[in-house]
């Protein structure tokens, strides 16, 4: 017996035997401009859903508490039930994006110091920037779970940035998530693939990212299956 | 000997016999929109000359360290001469303006604690807001800066709320800026006033400060001036 418990953008959760473990079914939904696009990729979800598991594996195994259980098939994991936190935590190390735009800086500008973001989940809303004190005073998280997520999602940064330097590939930016298990512990949970992260070809500064979709200069798989390959190589 | 050293969109600043300290002369300019709404209406400087200079004394008084030194006349006061640091500090203790709008909360919603806001002062950037993180990153103010912000606006904002709470005015919110002094010590400075406060009657909620001009909804010295008498009576 599975049945579906929610659906988001680019991934369906369904129930399993062990009501503590989800099922995630990674489809090939690709979206960008704030929902504006949403196009089926093929292969995608597949490709996305082997590079998360090795990255979320190797979180694992270098001390992060996430909620990755283990691959199960080419377009499915098995994850822990959490309460999701609707925050988007975003981590950048040089400016692109929404920051280059905000602040007016030079793409690939470097940063004095990776910056750690928040912005408050919600499509009405489209996706509002918000500091502590605001997730604060809305109920949104607490002082403590703010702390948890911020630290570490720059221990992430520190992990993502060094096992892809290893790979010839610049992290420029990421986002992931946070979830509550039941015993109240702030896991990292969600995805990360290059659906939710900048990388860069360190000789090319070519992107290997969503960034080839948003900004339509070619096959985005291609990068995709280049990350893959390289994670392959280098995890095992 | 006096000349103009800058000119905001409200005030004049002129160099005095004193390399340290600056004449500030308060105009009637109202802005409204992000600037799109500028109009002189009369007296509007002289008020909130006085209103200002009435405020950071007693802010004095209580032992926050500011640049006001004293008003002079009718219109203009003295200031130390600061660098100024390009952040707006908004302080929320109720739900309204902008955070209503970006958060989709109902006006005047309670908050569970003070939110304290920066947005970094940019015309061409429409002043965007900006984290503590991010702020550090693009070498706008330090770590310790923004600690010295954030804790004085809070002590600012425990002041006056039970300055306004004696005068039967809540204290929705208000904006403030700091500078650094020559030795390197961050100081509150700019003004504060019902041009950066939101001051409603505590019995009729109808606003005594610039939303009046913002919303077009009646005569904005009306509330300015009661505002003044109170704030003589309460602390003469």
């Amino acid at each position: 017996m599975s049945a579906l418990v929610a659906s988001g953008k680019t991934k369906e959760l369904y129930t399993t035997d062990d009501p503590k473990v989800l099922r995630v079914h990674y489809t090939n939904h690709t979206t960008a401009g704030d929902g504006e696009r949403n196009e089926m990729i093929p292969d995608k979800g597949a490709v996305n859903n082997e590079i998360s598991s090795l990255i979320f594996g190797y979180l694992n195994q270098k001390g992060v508490a996430t909620h990755f259980v283990k691959q199960l098939d080419a377009t499915d994991q098995l994850n822990l039930s959490v309460k999701m936190i609707p925050l988007e935590v975003v981590v950048r190390n040089l400016s692109s994006g929404h920051f280059q735009k905000r602040y007016g800086t030079e793409y690939l500008q470097p940063l004095s110091r990776p910056v750690v973001e928040y912005f408050f989940k919600s499509d009405e809303l489209h996706d509002p920037m918000i500091n502590d004190s605001a997730a604060e005073a809305l109920n949104i998280a607490t002082e403590a779970q703010l702390k948890t997520m911020r630290e570490t999602a720059l221990k992430v940064n520190d992990l993502m940035k060094s096992l892809f330097k290893s790979m010839n590939i610049i992290l420029v930016d990421f986002k992931i998530e946070f979830g509550i298990t039941d015993d109240g512990q702030v896991i990292l949970a969600d995805e990360i693939s290059p659906d939710s992260c900048r990388l860069l070809d360190a000789d090319t500064k070519q992107s290997l990212d969503k960034d080839v979709f948003r900004k339509q200069t070619g096959d985005m798989m291609t990068g995709y299956r280049e990350i893959l390959d390289k994670l392959k190589a280098t995890l095992k």
